[in-house]
């Protein structure tokens, strides 16, 4: 096992106006908070918001790309939806390998910060990485 | 509350090779075994699959635009990855209300089916569904 209790990594995005559209025409979600303002102004969010599994996403962008990295094969994610996510929020995601199951599967704990450093979302990953 | 346990809710989508690049362009997840088909028969799938979040976010559709629908705030979302989604694949997400709890959140189970019965993805649901 190549990989120990305490090991990071991060990633760090900011949302786009676009990232939420094109976010829409894959899944199919057009809920009006996240693509009409006019709508979403009345509602206790005062503005447009991402869609939660959209910045939870990013998690998976860390697992595939860096920790573990390639090969990674992802078998259960928990997540958390604390804040929301605006449009031009520059969000950080901060992954650490909390736990080593078996001597083969890693648990990480996945959170989501926004640019003032709240935690947007809280969460665990549980992964099996690359042989190699 | 006008949820009660047993209501249900589902929603198909078919998996295009456009929405695997979008979700990549989205998440800046480029792993090659979503984006590079010589590089995925490499690998234990055999061809490319989808990011299993992109799957996951399908929940996410049926809570915002469904059951509970618009307005619904979503707190927790808990995903097992069973299988791998393939292009091509026609996904079934099916929800069930299975709790209320303190008579203000609803407990959702939330699963994926593909085109033959598999379940691609095994989780729950919490949320908070809309006042009106």
């Amino acid at each position: 096992m190549k990989f120990k209790i305490g090991d990071k990594a991060e990633f760090c995005k900011v949302v786009l106006e676009s990232d939420i559209i094109k976010f829409a025409e894959i899944t199919g979600d057009f809920n009006p908070v996240h693509i009409d303002e006019s709508f979403a102004t009345q509602t206790r969010f005062g503005a447009r918001i991402a869609h939660g599994m959209m910045s939870a996403s990013f998690i998976c962008t860390v697992l595939g790309m860096q920790l573990p990295g390639i090969g990674t094969i992802h078998t259960t994610q928990h997540v958390e939806f604390k804040k929301p996510v605006y449009i031009g929020d520059a969000l950080t995601v901060r992954l650490e390998v909390t736990e080593i199951i078996n001597e083969k599967y890693l648990r990480l704990s996945s959170k989501v910060f926004n640019q003032t450093g709240d935690i947007v979302i809280d969460g665990y990953s549980v992964v099996l990485p690359p042989r190699t």
